[in-house]
Formats: structure tokens, C-alpha cells, sequence
């Protein structure tokens, strides 16, 4: 096999509460190999930005001859600051308030270094790689329904971060002002309702008041229902089950009228283990998105303005690419340098990846 | 006095559903003069059309010797499509569904005519003349509370206009998801809850509840209380009014917290009538963003992710332009190209505003 000589290679890293994985990646081949370990939360932040930069260092070892690394792309869980690259009370990462990641990872490696939100990640991958490459669009927003609702927003080919780094979190957007508290403090988020945490919050519910039966039964004496279960109990008609799906969908719908009345962006992208039961959520979905947004109404496929929109109309559809999405989003993250800035960026002219000042 | 050959004549359009006004702007004088005269709607969208032009005309007459006409500016009601700028279902010009407003001004019209909907180019003039110069930002959003509830946002620099020109429709994101109906066919848009119209209607309900003693004696024999009714019975302490404040500036608060999390701007603008009672709707709204919006609480000014932030944090403030502010917007839309694409765009050599194909 002869290695092209300009081959691009990136590692990149998706950093979770759980786990961490890390991927070597290349444009032409994809992800080469990646690695999995759990997230030490316990052992504090500087130890798992040890561990994440030795497997960094493992897999560009591995995979640097022949190749030149573009660099190395993160992503994390926020809210994060940037460019500074700091997080400020991240959810997911207890004890990590304050903590400048990037700056600790750039101690670590010498090498140009880009970090998102693990959302932002996610949306940068279905516009290059997935729905937003198969339809042509230059603007998306995707919402990635998992633990949270994570939130990622493309605008003319750039993520749009806000004046802090802060922008794209309409995962907390308040759906319904009085509604379940949520891990940021307010009541009502997408995140409160939508998730796949508020999905089992509510089945629990359900089985506490009596009146799911039949999910009761399928939870028997475990501590906890699964997300599969409740899917499942879904297929088969359970009527609590198929209730929680529809008011899920519903306030999908409500937050994605807002935001498809604020942007009127031509693709909105569901992602996440949620949106895998689209044919449960989606009918409620689009029942409040006509019901509400009449910039929907008047853009959707077929309608009166969608005409000039690039790919047809104002499309709401479940991601393609799936669980890789996060990672493959970190592994691209340096290759898209408009949109964000890349720490370091000192071009490597002997493509070692030291420690700085080591050499 | 000489007149500098070079300088620069536009003019300005606003048209409301009760009366339109046209104003000839230069960039060295402001407002040279303006003239209103009333939407005769029933007389319908030509002869609508026809007397804006020929206003137009009329002022262009008087001011273009010695200038150079850089265009004709059209704030109109939304929803407009664009670039074909047309009109859907404008509430607040019944009988003008389907109505292409830019190609018949072409029609009458020989020279660049630059379309935006009213709220946008509100926000135009308090970015390039108002708050947003201020503070030297370059992104910012603004809402503006009168009949309806118009939105105008303003990123890095441009209009944000989305993909068939219809972005920036914040007034009817959901804040009260079984609220009152909205005149685009949602129930409990922001518009519905916070727009002087919804004021009004709150008094009335509370009036024929019997739950406003003191409004329904400000009312007495009338139709209808008035907006000044309503502020000063506030001011002076009757409690029903201030309820009703206080209740419009959480609803305001609801849709900004979701607004500041999707966008994370340095700066939001509350316009219009109902912004003149800012000390009354505040402090509700600010509670709001408090406790609804993390990234408001992560970066308002002082706080730990505010210091990176042009303008010093995330501003929420009333505007600074007043009514003028849509006439303004309507006046500079022909100076700010880059924001917009002008329609027509030929360069005019004899700088005569005559009918196309009649010279």
C-alpha cells in the first residue's frame, strides 16, 4: 500500500460523561480505528484530559506516517465559552466548572487543537457528511435528543456561536412555562420534555399514577424501565406508551415552530437515540409545526414560497448519520477552519505529536 | 449653499396598514423631509402602489438635484418573501395575499428599490444608527411591541433573512402553548401575549371579569380604554394594570430567554409603543431571563463569560430610535448592499426617477 504523501489526518476526540472516544481520521478513508475508555470523572478533569492525550498520542503514532495532521478536533459537553475553551457548570461533567479545557489540553499536545460543543460536532458532521451534503443546503439546525437536547446550528456554512461561544442552545428553550424542572434551572425546556431522560421520567410517572398498566407489567420488579421497552411497548400499541411519544413529539413541534419562524432555515435535522422512534413522535410533530409556524405552512415542500428554497422547502427530517455523528463531528472539526478558530495553528513542519517545548 | 455632487439622496417607504410614509434621507442630513398620507386599502394594492410611487417621485423631485440616488427603501408588513418580494397572508394588509410588491414598484419605478419587512428594517436603523452603533456590536436582535409583534435580527453585520426571506418571525414563537389565539392561527405566540393589542385585551377581559374596578371607572362609558389609559392607571399604582404589565414582561422574558440560549448576542433591542413602559415590564422580564436563560445568566454584564463579549455581556434594552425607527431603516436599506440584495441595481446615468422603457 503506498501512503499518499498529503494525506490529511485528524484525530478526533467525543468527550462524555460516561465515555470518551477518540478516532483517527482521514477525508479519503474515513475513521481509520478508534478508541473507547471511560470518562474518570471521579479522578478529577486533569486526569481524563491525561488519559484522552495519551490515546491522542497512541493513535497518531499509529497513524501519522505518510499523513499530515490537520489536527486535533474536540467535543464536549457545555456550556462552553470560546474561544476561550472553557466550561462553565457542564451538566454532564460535575466538578468541571471553570475548567479551561482547551488550555489544559494545549499543554498536553503540541499540536492546533479545535473545540465544539459536542451538539455543534454532531451538526457539523450531518451538514458535511449527512443530510446536508444528500440535499445541497448551506444552513441547518439540528437537534440531537439524547440525555439532553443538544443543539447545533449552521448558518451559511458556518456554526454559529454567539458572541461567547454560547449560541445554539435551543435545547433549553421553555416549551411549556410551568412544565418539568430541568437540569439548568428553568421549567419547561425542550430538554425537560423531549429527552430521552424526560421520556423515562414520564413513563415513571405514569407507572407511580396507575394508570400504564401495561408498562407497569413490562417493568415488573427492575428498578427502571429502558428507552427500548418503552419503543417497543409503542410498536405494539400500548396506549401510555404511545401517549408519551405523542406529547414528545409535540413539544418537538412547538420548539421547532419557534425556531423554524426565527430562521427559516431550508433543513431541520432530528438526531439522537430519541429520534430513532421517528414514526411514533413525528405525526404529533408536524401536526404543531403546521399548527403553529406559518412560515412552515407557507415553506414546506410543495407550499407557496418553498420554490426558491435550496432543497425544496423547509424540511424536517431524522439524522443520517446516527450514534457516529458526535465523533465523526470532532474528526472534521479541524478540516472546517471557517467556521472557528483553530488554537495553535503553528503549522507542524516535523509532524511529531510532543509535548510543548519538548523539542 | 453648494451641494456636494457626490452626496448621496435615498428614499425611504414605510408602509403600514393605516397609513404609509415616505421620507427623502441622506447620509450627511438624516430626514430631509417626509410625507404621510393614508393606505387606502380599500381602493386596493395597485392604487396603493400607485400613490407610494408617485410620492416617491414627488420627493425625489425635490431633492435629487446635486445628489446621486443611491435607491428606494420599502419597509413593508410581513410575512414577505424574498428576493421575489412578495407578500403571504399579510395580517395587516387585508386583500394583498400573493401580491408582488417589489415587481409592480418596478413597474412605476426606474431606479434600485431594496425590500425588507418593517420590523427588519427597524432593526437596521437601531443597529447602523441607534443601540447597535452605541455599543459597537455587530449582531443584534430586536422585537417590536406594537399592533403585532415584529423581529429583526441582525447577524454579524446582514439582515438575517433565512431561505425564502422569511427569518426573523420571533413574534410567533409559542410562550403559552394554550394561550390566546394569534392572528397567524397559533395560540399563545409572543405576539399574542405582548403585542399592544394583547394589552388591551387582557384590560378588557379583566373589565368585564370585574376584576379591574379601577379600569373599568377609567373606561366608563367608552368603547375602549386606551394604551395611555392602561400605563398611567399602571404608574399611578392600580394594581389590575400592573399585573397586566408584569404579565406582558414574563411573556417578553420567556421568548428573549429562549432567543438569548438559541443565539447568545451581545445585545437585544425592545422596541415599539409598548417599549415606552420599560420600568413597568422589566423587572418581570429580567426574572425571566434570570431564571430561563443560563447563557443570559452566564453573560450578563459582570459575569464570568461576559468579559469577551462586545458591548460588555448580553444588553436587553429599550430602544433607542422610537417610532421613527421603521421610516429610518426604510431610508439607509439602499446603503447597506451587503445586507440585502437591491433589486434593479442598474447604475442610473441620468439620475431621472422616470417610468421604465420611458426614456
Amino acid at each position: 500500500m503506498t501512503l499518499d504523501k498529503e494525506q490529511l489526518l485528524t484525530i478526533g476526540v467525543d468527550l462524555g460523561g460516561t465515555s470518551l472516544r477518540v478516532a483517527a481520521y482521514t477525508p479519503e478513508d474515513g475513521i481509520l480505528d478508534s478508541i473507547a475508555l471511560p470518562t474518570r470523572l471521579e479522578a478529577g478533569p486533569h486526569a481524563v484530559v491525561g488519559d484522552m492525550c495519551s490515546v491522542i498520542r497512541m493513535l497518531f503514532d499509529r497513524f501519522f506516517r505518510g499523513r499530515n495532521l490537520a489536527g486535533i478536533g474536540v467535543g464536549s459537553p457545555g456550556p462552553l465559552e470560546l474561544p476561550a475553551g472553557r466550561l462553565h457548570h457542564p451538566p454532564n461533567l460535575p466538578g468541571w466548572d471553570g475548567f479551561h479545557l482547551l488550555a489544559e489540553m494545549e499543554k498536553l499536545l503540541d499540536a492546533p487543537i479545535a473545540i465544539e460543543s459536542d451538539a455543534n460536532a454532531a451538526a457539523l458532521a450531518e451538514y458535511a457528511l449527512g443530510l446536508g451534503r444528500l440535499l445541497d443546503v448551506d444552513s441547518l439546525c439540528m437537534l440531537t435528543l439524547g440525555t439532553g437536547v443538544g443543539n447545533g446550528i449552521i448558518l451559511d456554512g458556518k456554526l454559529w456561536h454567539g458572541a461567547a461561544g454560547m449560541g445554539g442552545e435551543a435545547g433549553h428553550m421553555t416549551i411549556f412555562p410551568e412544565g418539568s424542572l430541568c437540569g439548568c434551572g428553568n421549567t419547561g425546556c425542550l430538554e425537560a420534555c423531549a429527552s430521552a431522560t424526560a421520556l423515562m421520567n414520564a413513563a415513571e410517572r405514569l407507572i407511580a399514577s396507575g394508570k400504564a398498566p401495561g408498562l407497569a407489567a413490562l417493568k415488573g420488579d427492575r428498578l427502571s424501565l429502558t428507552a427500548l421497552d418503552l419503543a417497543e411497548a409503542a410498536q405494539q400499541g400500548d396506549k401510555a406508551a404511545l401517549a408519551i411519544y405523542a406529547e414528545t413529539g409535540r413539544a418537538i413541534g412547538i420548539g421547532l415552530a419557534g425556531l423554524i419562524n426565527i430562521f427559516n432555515l431550508p433543513l431541520y435535522v432530528i438526531g439522537g437515540g430519541v429520534a430513532n422512534s421517528w414514526d411514533l413522535l413525528s405525526p404529533a410533530m408536524f401536526e404543531e409545526l403546521e399548527r403553529r409556524s406559518y412560515v412552515y405552512s407557507l415553506t414546506a415542500p410543495g407550499r407557496a414560497a418553498a420554490g426558491g428554497m435550496p432543497g425544496g422547502g423547509t424540511r424536517v427530517m431524522p439524522a443520517k448519520l446516527g450514534a457516529e455523528a458526535g465523533l465523526l463531528g470532532a474528526c472534521i472539526l479541524p478540516l472546517h477552519l471557517s467556521s472557528h478558530k483553530l488554537a495553535g495553528g503553528v503549522s507542524r513542519e516535523d509532524n511529531m505529536l510532543g509535548v510543548p517545548g519538548d523539542d
